[in-house]
C-alpha cells in the first residue's frame, strides 16, 4: 500500500485552518551579536556617531577620550573612518594588547598616572593644547544615541521584542537602548544586567538616588565603571529593572555562549544570559532581545 | 565656494571606464564556518548523506559507528533527523561531555574496551545484533560525498577560489572536497593541512604508499586518525599537496581566528591558516578556501 502523507499544498491549508485557534509560537531568545561589531565591541556605534556629528571645523581638530577599553579603540576607528586624529589618554598598567589595538588603528597615545583625576587631568590638558573634542564613553549625548542604533536592527531582525536586556556599566548602552526601544515600542520590558560586585545602579535605582562611588569588585572588566549621571536619569525614566548576577552565574553563561553558539564573547556580554537563567520565570514565553556587547577577550587570561 | 564631490552616477561611469584596464581586486580569505553546522563540525554533512541515503528496509534496522567524537555525536543527530536509531560505540575514558551530547541527541551508547579492535569487534556485534548499517567516520564513500556538499556552497559564497585548504585526518573531508572541487573547477589548487607529529598523510603521498599504522604527537585531537585507504587513493589522485604545521602554529593560529573572526573553532581547524601563514608565498594573491572544520572545544583544557 502507498503510505498516506500530505502535500505542501495540504500544509499551507492547514496553516489557515489551525490559525484562529493556534498561538503563533515565537523564538524566544535573540542574541545581538555586537562582539561581531568593528572593533569587536557595540562601542564603535557611539564614537562612530560622535566622529560624524562633528563639524568640519571641529572635525579638523580631532578627538580625544580618556577610555584604554573598547571605547578607545572604537573612537580611534571611527576617528580613521573620517581621516581626523584620535587621542587616547592611557592610564599606567592598561593592557598591552588594548594599547597596541588603539595603535594600530592610528590613534595618538597620551600616558597618565592610574587614577581618574590624572585621567580626566591629561584630557583636559591634550584638549587645550590640540583643540580636540571630548567624546565620554558613555556620559555623551552622541555616544549613547550611537549606542541606541542597535534597538532597530535588532527589532527588524527579531521580528518583534516583548522583553529587552543589555549589561550596564557606565550605562552608555542601556540608556541609549531604552531611549530607543521605547521610541518604538513604548510597552517593551527593559532589563539590565550587572554584576553583583559593582551593582551601582541597582542600588541607585531602588534608592533613587545616584551611588557616588564605590570600589567594584567583579570579573566583568568592562562593568566595573560607576553609572554615569544623564544615564542614571535616563534608566529611572524608562523603569528600567536591573538584574544582579553572581560572577559565577556569568561564568557559567559566558561558558554556555561559547559552546552552544560558538561565539567569542565577553564575560561582561554574559551577564545578559545570566539574568535569564536566574529569573526563568520572568522571561518564559517572552520573545527576549540579548545584547551580547564585545567580543574582545585575553585569551591568556579566560575566567575559569 | 562648494567643493566638487562626485555623484553615484560619476561612480558607475568610473567603474565601467577604468574596467578594461584596472584589476577585480579579490577577497583573498574565505573562512567556511563548519563550526557552525548542526552539531558544530563538519560532520553532519557526512552522516546526513549517509542516513538519508539508506533504503527504509535499512533505516529502520538503524546505524552504527566506532567514533565517540564529532562523527558518533553528527550520526545521532543525522539519525535523529529520520527518526531511527543510532548506535555508538564508546570506548572506556572518552570525554564525558562529548558522551553526553551524544546521548542528548539521542543515540544509544555501548561501552568496549580503548582499542581499535576492540571498537571494530563491539561495531560487529551490534551490527550482527540489530542488522544496523555501519558508518564508517571517512572510509564510508558516503560521508565523503557529504563532505565534499560544502564545496559548491562555498564556491557560491566567495565568488570563486584559486585554492581551497581542508585539515587532513582520516581524510573524509579531504576527499570529499577534492573529488567535488575538481568537478567544478578542474584548476582548483588542493591542501591538506596536517600537524607534524601526525604527518601520516603527507609521508603517504610522498612515498606513494599509505601509511599503515603511527602513533600521533599532536594537540589536534580531530586529526590524530591515520588517514584512510580510498581517502589516500583520492587525495593522490587529485595531487592534494600536504602542508605539515607544528602545534606551535596551530596554536597561534587558532588565538588568531578567535580573537579577529570572534568564532570559537577546535584547535584541528586552525591548521588551515597555520598552513597559510607558513607558505605566504604559496598563497600571495591568490583567493583561497579554507575550511573551518569544527567548533567542539573542551573550555576546560584549552591548548594555551
Amino acid at each position: 500500500m502507498t503510505l498516506a502523507v500530505p502535500s505542501f499544498d495540504d500544509i499551507c491549508d492547514a496553516a489557515a485552518r489551525i490559525a484562529p485557534y493556534a498561538h503563533v509560537t515565537p523564538v524566544m531568545l535573540h542574541f545581538k551579536c555586537e562582539n561581531l561589531q568593528r572593533g569587536g565591541a557595540f562601542k564603535f556605534r557611539g564614537a562612530c556617531n560622535a566622529v560624524w556629528s562633528l563639524d568640519d571645523e571641529q572635525a579638523k581638530r580631532g578627538v580625544v577620550t580618556h577610555s584604554s577599553g573598547n571605547h578607545g579603540n572604537a573612537l580611534a576607528l571611527a576617528a580613521a573612518t573620517r581621516g581626523i586624529t584620535a587621542h587616547v589618554i592611557v592610564p599606567e598598567g592598561a593592557v598591552r594588547a588594548k594599547l597596541e589595538a588603539i595603535e594600530r588603528a592610528g590613534a595618538v597615545l597620551h600616558r597618565c598616572a592610574a587614577t581618574q583625576a590624572a585621567r580626566e587631568a591629561k584630557a583636559a590638558e591634550v584638549q587645550q593644547a590640540t583643540g580636540a573634542e571630548l567624546v565620554h564613553p558613555y556620559t555623551d549625548p552622541r555616544v549613547m544615541a550611537g549606542q541606541g542604533s542597535l534597538v532597530r536592527e535588532l527589532l527588524n531582525q527579531s521580528g518583534g521584542l516583548d522583553a529587552l536586556i543589555t549589561p550596564v556599566g557606565g550605562g552608555g548602552l542601556a540608556s541609549g537602548c531604552a531611549i530607543a526601544a521605547h521610541a518604538w515600542l513604548p510597552q517593551l520590558a527593559l532589563y539590565a544586567a550587572e554584576p553583583e560586585g559593582a551593582d551601582d545602579a541597582a542600588r541607585s535605582l531602588a534608592q533613587g538616588a545616584r551611588v557616588g562611588s564605590f570600589v567594584p569588585d567583579t570579573v566583568c572588566d568592562g562593568l566595573r565603571t560607576l553609572l554615569g549621571e544623564p544615564n542614571f536619569e535616563v534608566l529611572r525614566a524608562h523603569r528600567v529593572e536591573v538584574i544582579t548576577v553572581s560572577d559565577a552565574q556569568t561564568i557559567a553563561a559566558m561558558k554556555l555562549l561559547w559552546r552552544e553558539l560558538k561565539q567569542v564573547i565577553e564575560v561582561s556580554s554574559a551577564t545578559v544570559l545570566a539574568a535569564v537563567l536566574q529569573r526563568p520565570q520572568l522571561f518564559a514565553g517572552k520573545r527576549v532581545g540579548l545584547v551580547l556587547s564585545g567580543g574582545n577577550v585575553d585569551l591568556d587570561a579566560l575566567p575559569w
